[in-house]
This record gives C-alpha cells, sequence and structure tokens, in this order.
C-alpha cells in the first residue's frame, strides 16, 4: 500500500455505511461457526495466528478482544498488551519481549500496544526523527518477515476513527458517570496531536504494509461493522492460509533428494595453522595471566552494563567444554550463565527456530555463554536435511538481522568456531572410546557425522563468509592443540572487551 | 542434626587428613565412571537432583563445580547462581526465582548463593533479628519439604575452613599477582566477621538439617580430599535415591483400587441459595457502577504496587470464561494477564505440579488472573487418581503454604468457585449441544465428569474447608443465575480490594 492509498483509505472511513445490529446478529452464528472451526483446524496446524492492534483511542481495539474471547477457545488465544517503556534504556534488546512472548504452532496471540507503539507515538510526539522512525519500522519490517517466512500468519488491523468523531467519543464517555474513567489525560493530549497521529500513521502503514503481512484499515465508528468487517477478514485470511500451508506441506514431502553440496565459498578452515601449539609449562604460566586480565575487563563491563554472548561452534570433539571451563574460571558464577543446546524440544519445535535463542539473551551487565546455537540451522540442519533449502538459505540474512537486533543494542558478540582437523578428531574419537569414564561422550551418532565431514565443511565455509559481520565476525581457532586453543579462546574474549572498552 | 553435633563437625574439619594427589588420582576414574552412569541413569528417572552449595570463602565450591562439569554430561548439569539482591523491596515472592529455576526431572541442579545466603549473610551482619532469621529458616525447610516429598533428591554441603586457614588463603591468593583479584573488600569484611559467620551457620544447619534434605559438612582445607568426600556422597546418595525411586514407582502401582470418597467437611456448597438472581435492567445499571468502582481501586492497588491474582475455580459450564471477561472489561489489558491452565504438557509433567503456576505469579503492581489453578491437584487429580492419596492428602498443606508464600509477600489473592447444581448443568450441556457455536466447548469428557459429580462434590467441601486461610478465603458464588455471579465476582474483588487499601 502506498502513502497516497492509506490517505485514501484512511479517508474512506469516514463515508462507511452503517450495519444494523439486526443485520450483525443474523450474520454473527454463521461467521462464530466459522471461526471455531478455523480454529480447531488451526489447533494441527503448523503455524500460529498473530493479530497486531493498532489505532486510535475509542476505535474498539477493547471491544473486539473481548468478542473474539466470547466466540473462540480462551486457553488457544492469549492477549498481550504491552505497558509503555517507561526505562529510557531497557535491559534487553527491543524485540526481545516479543520473541520471548511469541505463542507456539496452533495458538492465535492479539498484540496490543505492540512494537508499533513506540515508533508511532515518539514520531507523532516529534521525540522521534525521520531517519530513526524509518530505521525503526524496516526493524519491524524484518521482525515480521523473519515470521511469516516460517509461516506465522500475521493480520495487522488498524482501528480509525476521525478527528470529530473521536472527539464526540471522548466526550461522552466522560459525560457518563460511569465510564468517564476510560479516558485519560493522555487521551486528550493525543486527540489534540490528532493530525500529527494520523499523518504519523499514514507514514508507518505505508512502509510496513508488506504482502506477507498487510496492513487492513477498519472503521471505528459503527461498532456492528467494524466487528462485522474485521471477523470476516480474520475467517478469510486463516481459512486462505491454513489451505496454502497444506498445500506447500505436500509439495514439501515430494521435493526432490537431496544433492551433495558444491563448495563456493572460500575454505577459511584450510587456512588455519593447526600445528599451532605451547608448552605444558608456558600454558600455565599464561593462562593465569589471561584469566587476571579476562577477570579486570569484565568487572569493567560488567560496571559498564555490557551484556557479553559468547557462542561457541565447532567440531564434534574439537574441545568446546574444555574452553569454556577455562574461560568461566576466571568469571564470578553469578554473573554467566551456560546455556548447552540440544535438539529443540517439543515447545520449542511448536516455535521459530530463533525463538529459544532469544529466550536466553542476556540482561545488560551479564554474560551468556551458548554451547551450540543458532547456527545449527545452517550446520547440522543443512547437512542433514532437517531444514528445507529455502528454510536454510534465507537463514544467512535471518541470523545477520538477529545478531544485528544483539549489537544495536550494545551486546558484545564473540562467536568462536574451534577448528581440528580429520585425523585429530578420529584421534579424540578413539581416546574417548578407550577410556571408560569418557565414552558417555562418544555415540555412533558422532561416528555418523563424521562420514559428512566434506559436506560440514562446505556449510562452515559458507556459514563463515556469509555471517562474519563487522560488529560480529567469526573467531576461528586452532584447536589440534587444547592448550593453545583454550588460551587463544581467552585471548580472543579478552582482546573483544577491550577494544569496546576502549575503542 | 542438633546444634552440638555441628559445633563438633565444624571443629572436626579442621583435623581431617591430607589426601594425596596420587590417591585421588587413583581412586578418580571407578568414581568417575560411577557418576556418569548414575547421571546416565538419572536421565530416565521421575526425579530431579538439587545440590546446594555454602560455605566459607576459599573453600572449593568454584572449584568442585568445575570439576562436576567436567566429569559429567554437561547439557544436563545447571548451575544458578543468584546474584545477591540490592533491590531491598524484589517485586515477586523469595521463592520465586528458585521454583522458576528448578530443572526438571532427570536432570542435577547446583545452587549456588541460593536461599540460604540472604538468611546467612544478614544474620551475620545483624541486620536480621533471630525471630525473623528463624522464620526464614522454617520457610526454606517448608520450600525443601514440598520438593523432597515430590522426590527431588536434595544434597546440601557446607564448605568449611578454620579461620586462620582461611585467612591463611586469602593472603596467599592475594599475593599472587595473577589471582589477587579473586579476593574482594567484601571477603575480608566477612573473615573479620568470621566468628558471627559460623555461629549463624551453626544455628542454621541445626534448623534446616531435615531427614529428606541434609546437611553434609565439608572439609575445604584440602583439595583432594574435599572433591573425594563429596563426589563419593554424591555416588552414594544419588544411588541409594534412584533405586528407594525404583522401588516406590514399583509398590505405586501394586496400590490398591481407589475406594469411593466419604464426605467429611461441612457441606458448603449445600448452604449457598442458588434461587439468588437479579433482572437484566438491574444487571445493566449495576454492572456499569460496579465497574467503574473496580476501575478505580485497580488504580490505586497498581499505584501502591499491590499485585492481583484472581483464581476461578467452579464446576464445568459454571461460567468462568463469562465472569472473567465482565472482570476485565473494567482494567486496561496492559495491567492483567489470563492464563487458562488445561492439563500439563511434557516439559510441566516433569517438574513439581506447583512450577507452572509458579512461573505465572505476577510482578507487583500487576494482576494474574488463573481460569483454573493449582487446585486441580486436590480436585480433578483426587477424583480422577491422577494424583496418588498421599499426594493430594499432603497437597492441602503445600497449597496453604504456597499460598503463604505469596499472601506474605503483599499479594492479594482472591478465590472464586463459581456454584451450579446439577439440573443446571444438565441445562447448560444441552444447550451447548444445541447451539452449533457453542458445541465446540462440550465434549464426551464433561459428560464424563459430570456422571462423577458426587465424588467432586466432596472434593470442593474439602477443599473449601481446608484450604480457607485468612489471608485467602474461598470466596463461593452462587452461580445458576449468570448476571447474578458476574456482579457478585466484581463487588468481591471490589470489597477485598478495598479491604486490603483501606484496612
Amino acid at each position: 500500500m502506498n502513502a497516497l492509498d492509506v490517505k485514501a483509505a484512511l479517508g474512506a472511513v469516514k463515508k462507511g455505511h452503517v450495519m444494523t445490529q439486526a443485520a450483525f446478529d443474523a450474520a454473527a452464528p454463521a461467521l462464530r461457526l466459522d471461526l471455531i472451526r478455523l480454529q480447531q483446524a488451526l489447533r494441527k496446524a503448523d503455524f500460529p495466528v498473530l493479530i497486531v492492534l493498532e489505532g486510535v483511542f475509542g476505535a474498539g481495539k477493547s471491544e473486539f478482544i473481548q468478542l473474539l474471547n466470547e466466540w473462540m477457545d480462551p486457553r488457544w488465544l492469549i492477549t498481550h498488551a504491552y505497558p509503555e517503556k517507561t526505562d529510557r534504556t531497557p535491559p534487553h534488546p527491543i524485540f526481545w519481549r516479543y520473541w520471548r512472548d511469541l505463542v507456539p504452532d496452533g495458538q492465535i496471540e492479539i498484540s496490543l500496544s505492540g512494537w508499533y507503539s513506540a515508533p508511532l507515538r515518539d514520531r507523532a510526539y516529534k521525540r522521534l526523527g525521520k531517519k530513526k522512525f524509518t530505521s525503526a519500522l524496516d526493524d519491524i519490517v524484518e521482525f515480521e518477515r523473519t515470521l511469516t517466512d516460517d509461516g506465522v500468519l500475521i493480520l495487522k488491523y488498524w482501528f480509525h476513527l476521525g478527528k470529530a468523531i473521536q472527539k464526540k467519543r471522548l466526550k461522552s464517555l466522560e459525560r457518563n458517570s460511569l465510564r468517564h474513567w476510560q479516558v485519560t489525560k493522555r487521551d486528550w493530549a493525543d486527540w489534540k496531536r490528532y493530525d500529527s497521529f494520523i499523518a504519523t500513521a499514514d507514514a508507518l502503514i505505508a512502509r510496513t504494509d508488506t504482502a506477507s503481512a498487510l496492513w487492513k484499515i477498519i472503521d471505528g465508528g459503527d461498532p456492528c461493522r467494524r466487528c462485522h468487517t474485521i471477523l470476516t477478514d480474520l475467517r478469510d485470511r486463516l481459512s486462505a492460509h491454513l489451505k496454502a500451508r497444506r498445500l506447500a506441506a505436500r509439495k514439501k514431502s515430494k521435493s526432490p533428494p537431496k544433492r551433495r553440496a558444491v563448495a563456493s565459498s572460500p575454505d577459511s578452515l584450510a587456512k588455519l595453522d593447526l600445528t599451532e601449539a605451547i608448552s605444558k609449562e608456558d600454558y600455565g604460566k599464561e593462562v593465569e595471566r589471561l584469566r587476571a586480565r579476562l577477570h579486570d575487563l569484565y568487572i569493567r563491563t560488567k560496571d559498564e552494563k555490557i551484556a557479553t554472548i559468547v557462542v561457541f561452534e565447532g567440531w564434534d570433539a574439537a574441545g568446546k567444554g574444555g574452553c569454556i571451563r577455562r574461560l568461566t574460571s576466571g568469571l564470578d558464577a553469578r554473573d554467566y550463565q551456560i546455556f548447552p543446546f540440544a535438539a529443540p524440544n517439543d515447545e520449542e519445535r511448536a516455535h521459530h527456530y530463533l525463538w529459544r535463542f532469544w529466550r536466553q539473551v542476556p540482561k545488560d551487565g551479564r554474560i551468556a555463554i551458548y554451547d551450540r546455537s543458532w547456527y545449527g540451522r545452517v550446520l547440522v540442519e543443512r547437512v542433514e536435511g532437517f531444514a528445507q533449502v529455502a528454510e536454510w538459505q534465507r537463514a544467512y540474512r535471518e541470523i545477520n538481522e538477529f545478531e544485528g537486533d544483539l549489537t544495536d543494542h550494545g551486546i558484545e558478540l564473540v562467536k568462536f568456531w574451534l577448528h581440528i582437523d580429520r585425523d585429530e578428531q578420529q584421534k579424540r574419537f578413539r581416546e574417548r572410546e578407550r577410556t571408560s569414564f569418557k565414552r558417555w561422550k562418544i555415540s555412533q551418532e558422532d561416528w555418523r557425522n563424521r562420514a559428512k565431514w566434506d559436506d560440514y565443511e562446505i556449510a562452515v565455509n559458507d556459514m563463515v563468509k556469509r555471517t562474519s559481520t563487522p560488529a560480529a565476525p567469526w573467531r576461528l581457532i586452532e584447536a589440534n592443540s587444547k592448550p593453545f586453543a583454550r588460551l587463544k579462546v581467552i585471548r580472543t574474549l579478552c582482546e573483544a572487551w577491550e577494544q569496546r572498552l576502549d575503542g
């Protein structure tokens, strides 16, 4: 929808014809039945529905939520309403709370005063410049696209009222001795800025009205017509989406067999010198020195409320656990948390793959260590075919956007790839098998993964090339020598923190 | 363990003999293998392990955590370390964060600076009177008993060092140019209060050393012996607990068939006058008036940062949903959240039954509405035999303690039972079946539950009798007339808030 269309649409709603209560009552039973049946079909579907409500005060958003809760099974219909952020510097990235609250497949979420509210209000009150406003909207488009690409049905409704009608409604509410509390000073302040709000809404809708997440403008003037319009739209779009997803699922199961991967990115791994090593003595001295340096820096990041995420990826048996333990022994256990990520559980599988990683994003001043991470999408899920080709291919962009959200918020993101060669891995696997108390660390699956070494190598090189950004480059660690790798990991983190603190 | 024993034990650890590194190395492989095997057996067991670490600085808590992480599979071994509360008035009840973090069955959790830290420090520094200290310890005993009754294995270790040895260790760390950062001003301040700390620890251990959650005192003086002692103890107790639980499970499956319940509590339900009703006109006027009153009060609770939990229980078709919708239409969607509780999912089933309710406890100033609740334990779980007799019988006490934690923190807890009679329920069921868009609300299960009306009635009367406390009495609502019930619910909440705000 371009800007002119929006203006026309916002204007047109004033002239909408009236729907009588009798007409609505006549249409209601069939519509209600349709919606119930669709909700039941949705329960078994592989996507959630996200209903976004925005608009002017008094245009009927709350009434719509009440009605939907009455008509549908409220157990699978969750409303999230967000208080205005009073905190000028929230401790998490902007989208963190929206990710955290996302409902799983099969459910409907209504988002009230969600991600559009802050840019809309701040811009209408001129607290936000045009450039930042546009950039905030672009972030929203990225956020919504990440969801819709995964199958989420996003329905966005703008509840509209003309300026004069809104004034009348505010006045009438105020005169009602029992309802006057619904009108606050802020509502009048907003009304005084009506034109600014609508101009901002106009720009906002034009910029965020994408093919996969359309806005629909709802005339809030007439309660019956308003409800009928939105419920009909909800029914039609949900029904169409259910059909489309079923069709897509059928196609997917017929997709051609996987071809072998072909190397296209430069072989960054080959450039590493795996003979790098260090004597036990030097290691002992150096590790103490580095730990003291690390501790000093970590106290400073804590003071400056910088959050850090350290990601560990690497070949099986590359020594991730050992590196993590050496790293954390220089930190205070109260300030970091280690998150080991294995295969997703049922609840996680019923969400976007990024959901479980978003949930663990640390607050300002804290450290999160991810033992494996979202890069599973472009590594194991790609190589094993758990993700469709289109899915892992678009994951590079999604990951870069996700990491952009983190680093834009000020999180220090340090990503390690621990690299060993085939022979070293075989040696370590065999040692694990020989040593009784290490045997649990090795399974048939490890040997199976090893057989796909070439495919993984291509996937790793692609990952390094496509997700090394200036704010979050990959740090490749030569790990044939465990002591060398452990030192380099701590040193690299020290350097990243130093650059951040002093740079 | 009585106080004298503790003193003796704390004293005895000074004289402990030394274990050589060679002796430890000789014992390690077998011990390590045992622990790995036990961890694997634990993965399939129906309980988690909770390791609580407390003690003086420098006695080896962190080293133990490092070692355990090295020896065991770190994916199922989670450390939670809690920052000292700087917030004088935390927004949640004390035990909320420990409940939130509890690991599911099959996993091991290490708790560092957990629930013992605040009472210990505050008492050692005389910030906490003796009475409050004792009462805090009693709350801890209740918390731990609630967990161990459910099968959680709690292992508590006090890491001890003599005063002179601790001083030596602090000094030696300070002299080490690379490790001096490990010693902070606070550690020296604590050391100066050594005697006060130990006296407090003595009282703390004596009071919280229960049969199901024993303390073990670990001599922190000798690293090898320390590790060997604690790991051996962990092995032996975990092994014994696994056996005991398996035995208990076998017995459980052989338990005799359920007998019919016999009424023992007064029939509170029979006393309700279900002919109470109200005309449509009066309802319309009254509901507006009440909503305005409700809104005014809710703004005041918000200002005073009072959190509220409203619990709705009642017969199927008693009108819980309708009451909730009328209630929330007087509130701002940003300030409340509705939590509908159906049967627990897999993750919830792998936790204590109270876990999922603890998770949703609202922050100060917010409102949580529970559509069904923890009372399922003594209603559906009792009647259907999902909970063992011993389980639902002790649930009354557990629930009272849980609600005590909430109300002690200042949460306003309002519990509604919506009561209709058998005929009214049948009428509503039939109507649901007849009305196409209400048919989803009724299932064969509802008819089956209805057949157990007598058993449920006994369970409800027991519940009302045994969980009506001064701070959280049951509010019984005559609900044969929907309008009457809706008004009474809103009015009762208003009255509860008024009493709280003005009383």
